[in-house]
């Protein structure tokens, strides 16, 4: 809390403020990694060890309706759903507004609307504190760039830092201990006929909260010393990719920045694999289907299902092969 | 070959010799690495970057029966089945039985009978290997120590070098360019109540040959450089864990020695990837029966299949969790 004074006096006294409404209301689409963001240098301001890069995801993602309300305690609701106030989820928005609050009587009634499957690594708590920041900013007056709005969402998760913005977003790591330069960049760069599919192998919860995970692989796995080299390589060949529109380089890069993440999760203790014996089936016929020609791709997080990645001229052959895929065109409104 | 005429002199001139004998015939036993070997300095003479650690497995092994034929070229028998001099296997064999002809015109038969699954990630050719070299060694005459026919069975297959003795044995990496350095060593203790599982998840061919998956894993995984230095705390600490009979310990380290292995695996491209959804219920059984409180631990080589490693007093509730285990007790006859 003592660093996050500073970043209040750097962003101005802007934060002090009472609130200039009493309602805020605002969308951040879910962004899916191509490099990942494994590890933090920081517990308390989730400042990663390593940049990272993500593609947002259009209309997916969490909508967040704020209201100041007149109680003693914040009321949160996911999906509809009334949350109990010691759930985890609960515990951990709370603690998050706790840093905004202008006073400490200054109670929330917070409404989340996610259009995908909460905490089935598919980025949905991005998407949540992303929309919750953006939405604090209308109802507080503050008025603050996305730039700044990236660093605040980050206090709530790490990959929330990219969800400011559509398309190509980079997260730099930074090296201030405050933080403050580590920060999300939209990338000028789109590419039209990018296209996403969501594969649920399961819906169901994770085993594992990726902020566990992620801590017990920097600190067991014998393995996440070679990460930040691999990252950085990663991050330099999507680049040239994405600007050079390779989809064959850009595909084989994010497929193996996520499987040597992951990688780096085996070699922790107790050993992490998020991927059920589904996520394995799907993962040989992706790679079945590569061998026979079709450029399909694929990303994983922190948890058993899968994002493909491939271009439009393929999606029809993709979609054959797995029916039940949701195909999202990231650049394309 | 320039390298291999360097051991012969070594060696001595008996090498060079004719055969005292028309026929040889030798057993050696299969073993599991609890500290693996991955990756090679040295291609032709199979030296490793590493130091490894195994475990052998009793009467589980390869049996060769070798005899001088009037024939132009060897014949191969594997399991009563002849086989074609073409195919991968009597190319290899035939390619390290040249090494040893006192002349051009001394020509084998070759029949070897495998008690395990051949090629599905058992140690099939380390015991292979092991007991042609044995085999060889009566038939020429040679009477060479074990620690010599180490040597030269490791150029038929890295991990052979460890098939000569029972028990606990170390393959020290050497760091000659010879080789001469890189040999087993017999450990002179024992762990009378450890039992190995053998899980046949797929008895099929593996898809990928471990040679191969080596090379592409040194070649092109960026989690390799990791690798030597995870390999020297294992080594180190299962020594521990068998001065000590600390079997938590052992357990732990040789799992976590397996998963890293593959680890660096899944971040080679293109990806290698040995388990199979079978595979990962097994091992998802494994550690649920673990975080219920019996002791079973795994490890894996370049194939489907698990080798289960519990104490004696587990084995039946081991085996009443895997009732198609094949349980065997490396330390007792």
């Amino acid at each position: 809390v003592k660093k996050f004074e500073t970043i209040k006096q750097i962003l101005g006294e802007d934060l002090q403020k009472s609130p200039s409404h009493s309602i805020g209301n605002a969308f951040a689409p879910s962004n899916i990694a191509l490099c990942k963001y494994w590890g933090k240098r920081d517990q308390e301001l989730n400042l990663p060890v390593t940049s990272s890069l993500s593609v947002s995801l259009g209309s997916k993602g969490a909508t967040t309706f704020l209201e100041i309300i007149q109680d003693n305690h914040d009321q949160i609701i996911l999906n509809d759903v009334v949350l109990q106030s010691d759930s985890p989820f609960s515990r951990r928005l709370v603690t998050f507004l706790n840093l905004f609050r202008s006073n400490p009587q200054l109670k929330f009634k917070i409404s989340l609307h996610s259009n995908i499957p909460i905490a089935a690594g598919l980025a949905s708590s991005a998407a949540g504190f992303a929309s919750v920041i953006k939405a604090l900013d209308q109802l507080m007056g503050w008025q603050l760039a996305p730039q700044h709005l990236s660093i605040l969402a980050r206090l709530g998760s790490g990959s929330a830092s990219r969800s400011l913005w559509q398309g190509f977003v980079e997260w730099h790591a930074g090296s201030r201990d405050d933080g403050m330069d580590s920060v999300g960049e939209s990338l000028t760069e789109t590419w039209q006929d990018m296209c996403i599919g969501l594969l649920i192998v399961s819906a169901k919860e994770k085993i594992l909260s990726s902020r566990v995970a992620m801590q017990r692989t920097v600190t067991t796995s014998s393995l996440y010393s070679a990460w930040p080299t691999k990252v950085a390589q990663d991050l330099a060949t999507l680049k040239i990719a994405i600007a050079e529109k390779n989809f064959s380089l850009l595909g084989q890069t994010a497929e193996s920045n996520a499987l040597t993440m992951h990688a780096t999760m085996l070699s922790a203790w107790p050993p992490i694999f998020y991927s059920s014996p589904e996520t394995i089936s799907a993962v040989q016929k992706i790679w079945s289907l590569r061998a026979q020609g079709l450029e399909v791709y694929f990303t994983q997080d922190a948890g058993p299902n899968l994002k493909l990645i491939f271009l439009q001229k393929d999606a029809q052959a993709v979609q054959m092969n797995f029916p039940e895929l949701e195909i999202l065109q990231p650049f394309s409104n």
